[in-house]
């Protein structure tokens, strides 16, 4: 078998095998087969797509490419989830000790801010002392004994993941559909869970924009998950707007303890409920959706997913000091408000703009490698569909060590647009896939 | 400027602009942009392809990527050819005699046969003590002296061709018409000649296998080349069956050498006699068509291209009794025939097939560096139209020291194909391009 040969094949719009595609996936990762044969068979693959069997293939490949965290010794139910990135998402950091709350078992592997969108180590790590590099033996022995597990992700899960993703970057394939899939599907395929629920962002802070996008991703990560012999569901969730009121380490770490305590934003909440409901329902468990959100809800007001939270924040060498008393954590030394130029109702609130800015105030990373502030970010006052008066605040901008202050406002001033009539903020669920 | 940038807009079908193109092929050559970004452009404008001002900024500069052979101090006018490449294909060691026996500068730089295709240098180089690593200063001062010249393309001239050539070849990128206009002119416009012939082939043998497609190349070639300040002008010729009756080296010398002493195979003849008048004509030659091939024509039957022939090779270190007595020149030890299977008239003749078989002879090279044997190749006793009884010889294999007898002679026999129907050849100059 030659490289070349696979490259004309999928050039030509000939689907390739399963052995080839495998053959492929293993040469490539031994280094046999060089980055620039790799890289112009992704982009034939960005103009002539992939089958469906070729999907589940190329998933396959990539998720047996190295480590697998195997949870078979942990007893109960492992469920997993992932989020296709968005702005002020802080999900998983509500949802792992809720699920673990309710009785499964949640051993996440998680990445790092990149680009306009935040990352969940990132936050978790703005925790005083939290830490994240732990090896699959520290995650069996972690989820055994409290059921919860936020871990980055290494190298050695997926390998081939790791070197196509940073191999897309830099060729312009990232954005293709069966190569999200791979990338998505390969890191929960190896991760152990049985049951996995996914949450496609769409809108203008997401990766899929458009709804139909955003729709056939979901759609298509369900089949190949499903056909891969673990049980995937997928919500398609709005990110026209952020996610609750903050975009940032440290802030997004309080607003996720706002809702682990029973209040916090109500569409942020609203999120994790629907993500949660999914996995219980994935989970096979008696009764239907309202049943299901019911359960987590209790959870949340009862205080028993604060103490799910509090015990793993402890687990990872996190201050629960800290978590206990959010004034605690990182706080940036100045802060800058934005305020509104005239009177009227929010009417469109720019998720992409909100979290570039977050990411020029210090909270992200321009290149790999680069450290994060955690105290830097933005915070939100008003949101879609709030009346405003002239010279309210809008937002206040956490300035980080190394924050681009003027650059950070302009945006930020920029993604609101206020007008006249009131408005009635969008659908926040968008569409279940099972 | 970022090259993934320049990849993404490639991708999304929006026209790069000259100053892009020029800082891209510009960072390559230094080796700052890395062949894996390369090729994924490579294979972005195999399916957006380029306009025509992109053909005319890339292969501009791709031209000024190295050296170039300036020569102007050579007194008269510089003319030159290139074919795209066939079997038995040998009109350049006729034509440029030829032409310099009209009067014309020839300094031919050429390569070496690859996967099915021979090359000129190999023929060249199969009369004993030919030499053609020519320094372009060799190159100019045996212009001034004899008109003529055959050096071999060093990577000193059009050196991102080379390198660009190499990435196609083994990333699934070769058969793009702007990359082959690019790769086709950016050698020519380096060359120094102002008025250039092309031999777009066409058929079983040829890169282009259908007409329109030969058409479109031939167009496309004359209008960028033309845009570039040379003036050129492209035949479409068949390439169905081989030209001539040898495929192989010093087979190929021999059959040269017939025409040149005004006889040969009336094809080969035809070809290069219709190469050779379009040049006449595009350097403002007084008359028609006709008289310039009866200038031609003369040329060959009062053997002045024949002694300018012998001043070439005697110019380039060649034994000149070599050339006088062919007998002399490099002989297959052994030698096999392929004989008809019944009665009947040749219908088709596939020239891929019988150059396969040349390369598996000895005269092709499977992978580059590899040594040719100047003895081995394809002789063809009948051709597409002749009548041939059972039994009849339709062909010698000339077998080279590591040949594949078996495997080439089932090639050869099966590019025949007799059937009971007389059959007139179709026509040998399929288009003429201005």
């Amino acid at each position: 078998m030659r490289m070349v040969d696979l490259i004309e094949k999928k050039r030509d719009g000939i689907a390739l095998t399963e052995g080839e595609i495998r053959w492929m996936i293993e040469r490539y990762v031994a280094g046999e087969i060089p980055d620039y044969q790799m890289s112009a068979f992704l982009m034939a693959v960005y103009f002539r797509g992939m089958t469906e069997e070729e999907m589940v293939a190329f998933t396959a490949a990539m998720a047996e490419s190295g480590e697998t965290v195997d949870l078979t010794e942990v007893p109960g139910v492992k469920v997993d989830k992932h989020s296709t990135g968005g702005v002020g998402d802080t999900v998983t950091l509500i949802l792992v000790p809720l699920m673990g709350a309710a009785g499964y078992v949640v051993a996440k592997l998680s990445g790092r801010a990149l680009g306009h969108t935040g990352g969940t180590i990132d936050k978790f790590e703005s925790i005083p002392g939290v830490h994240t590099d732990l090896s699959p033996r520290e995650i069996i022995d972690q989820a055994k004994r409290i059921g919860v597990v936020i871990a980055e992700h290494t190298q050695d899960v997926a390998p081939a993941d790791k070197l196509l993703y940073e191999l897309r970057d830099v060729t312009g394939t990232v954005p293709s559909l069966p190569l999200i899939v791979g990338s998505v599907l390969s890191k929960k395929i190896a991760g152990g869970a049985d049951l996995i629920v996914l949450d496609v962002k769409c809108g203008d802070g997401a990766f899929m924009q458009s709804f139909p996008e955003a729709k056939g991703l979901a759609e298509s990560l369900v089949r190949v998950g499903n056909e891969l012999g673990k049980r995937f569901s997928a919500l398609v969730t709005a990110m026209d707007q952020p996610l609750g009121r903050m975009a940032g380490n440290a802030l997004e770490v309080r607003q996720a303890i706002e809702v682990l305590r029973g209040g916090g934003p109500e569409d942020l909440r609203e999120v994790t409920l629907a993500l949660g409901a999914e996995l219980l329902l994935l989970a096979g468990e008696e009764g239907d959706e309202v049943t299901a959100r019911r359960k987590l809800v209790r959870l949340l007001d009862e205080g028993v997913a604060w103490e799910k939270f509090l015990e793993l924040v402890a687990a990872q060498g996190g201050d629960t000091q800290c978590v206990e008393d959010p004034a605690r954590l990182p706080r940036a030394r100045e802060v800058v408000e934005v305020r509104a130029p005239r009177a009227g109702y929010v009417r469109r609130l720019s998720a992409r703009q909100v979290g570039v800015a977050a990411g020029l105030l210090g909270a992200g990373r321009e290149v790999k490698g680069q450290e994060v502030d955690p105290a830097a970010g933005v915070e939100l006052l008003a949101k879609v569909g709030d009346a405003v008066d002239e010279g309210a605040v809008l937002a206040r901008l956490h300035l980080g060590e190394r924050a681009r202050p003027e650059e950070a406002r302009r945006l930020v001033a920029g993604a609101f647009e206020i007008g006249d009539e009131p408005l009635t903020p969008g659908k926040l669920i968008l569409a279940r896939v099972r």
